[in-house]
């Protein structure tokens, strides 16, 4: 049994690493700046969004891609906000990868866009086995969750160039030590950006703006001119 | 890729069924209640573990299985309350099989327990899909989650039998409507049993106690007289 799973599990992810490879081609065609949004349910990654969407109007121009198992309650909430979002569930599937959001990118208009988010499936364990083609990983940790989570969960904590520890507002009512979380994951890794927020008090993302501001400019020196 | 990967999944998870079902025959023979407990990192697993044994000693006799990606933190901590635990590493795998399960028992000694709680990866989605060979199912979700969560993660909300709702004194602090939970959670399973509990203040824990102690009570009848 298991050795009949491992090399499957392997074209998989090579079959994958493939279809991530035209996804980022097509970004970078683009001078598109895409980053892969990751972490366990509920620990703020559509909330993330919606403040992104207000914090950057007029700033820079942005699409969505939802990815659940059920329901299109996300992408909803997005388009709400008067962002281009699409809707992926995956009837029970425990990631996204780049078959999917290839034939996501064709219900978006990406002409002129500066910032695509894919928002993967809440699951801090499968997402991370899988490229979509995107730029950089992030990943939102709540503190609530608590302060063992990147040496629980290294993998998700490695591969993610950005780590953003949402919810501090809840920080005085919970037991959670934010100098752990930080000293885990920089262990994980080192040149990990690491921005501390609360979502609901709107605390600390002037930071995470100004990140998502100054890799969309990089991004956009390769743009075409039309 | 899709049409390969479909046969491959419907494979392990009928062997999977195969290695459960013994598991449970095993459980049976000895009169032993078994759970598989689950939820989402940072629901709180661990911390109603260490609150059950506190609450059930010397009301009923228990030994856990903890599974982690990573790290025996979880097993450390019950062992510290002197119960035996044991730990299961996936390396990265994002769920327990029967298999894990049957090889943790060999490292426990079951003659005379009343009660085994198997805590599941930290995930909502994957671990779902396999049965281990438990009696019943449970789902942790704490409020900080989200009161969206059982629409947007059904299956894990549909096969639970019981239902309990973590980190209920965090509700003054946060945007949650419980009764949402409820709702979208008996519309997903009508018999499932909910408690409301702090695992912080131990709030709403008694009932949770009760029924361990009833379910262990009706398993105990089965057991063979020594």
């Amino acid at each position: 049994m298991v050795q009949l799973k491992i090399p499957v599990v392997q074209n998989i992810l090579q079959a994958n690493d493939r279809l991530a490879e035209a996804n980022r081609r097509r970004f970078d065609a683009l001078g598109l700046f895409a980053i892969n949004l990751m972490s366990s349910p509920g620990a703020g990654k559509t909330s993330l969004l919606e403040r992104t969407v207000d914090g950057l109007a007029g700033r820079l121009r942005m699409a969505v891609i939802e990815g659940d198992l059920q329901t299109s309650n996300d992408a909803e909430r997005i388009l709400k906000k008067g962002v281009q979002a699409v809707q992926i569930n995956t009837d029970g599937g425990c990631h996204l990868d780049g078959n999917m959001i290839q034939i996501a990118l064709d219900s978006l208009d990406l002409e002129g866009l500066d910032l695509l988010v894919i928002e993967n499936v809440g699951n801090l364990v499968c997402p991370a086995e899988f490229n979509l083609g995107e730029h950089q990983k992030v990943t939102i940790l709540s503190v609530t969750e608590g302060d063992d989570k990147p040496a629980k969960y290294p993998l998700m904590f490695q591969i993610s160039s950005v780590l953003i520890v949402n919810k501090i507002d809840l920080l005085p009512y919970i037991d959670c030590d934010i100098e752990k979380i930080r000293s885990q994951a920089r262990q994980l890794n080192p040149n990990q950006d690491i921005f501390e927020v609360s979502c609901r008090t709107g605390e600390g993302l002037e930071s995470w703006f100004s990140w998502l501001e100054s890799n969309v400019a990089e991004k956009r020196k390769d743009r075409p001119r039309s």
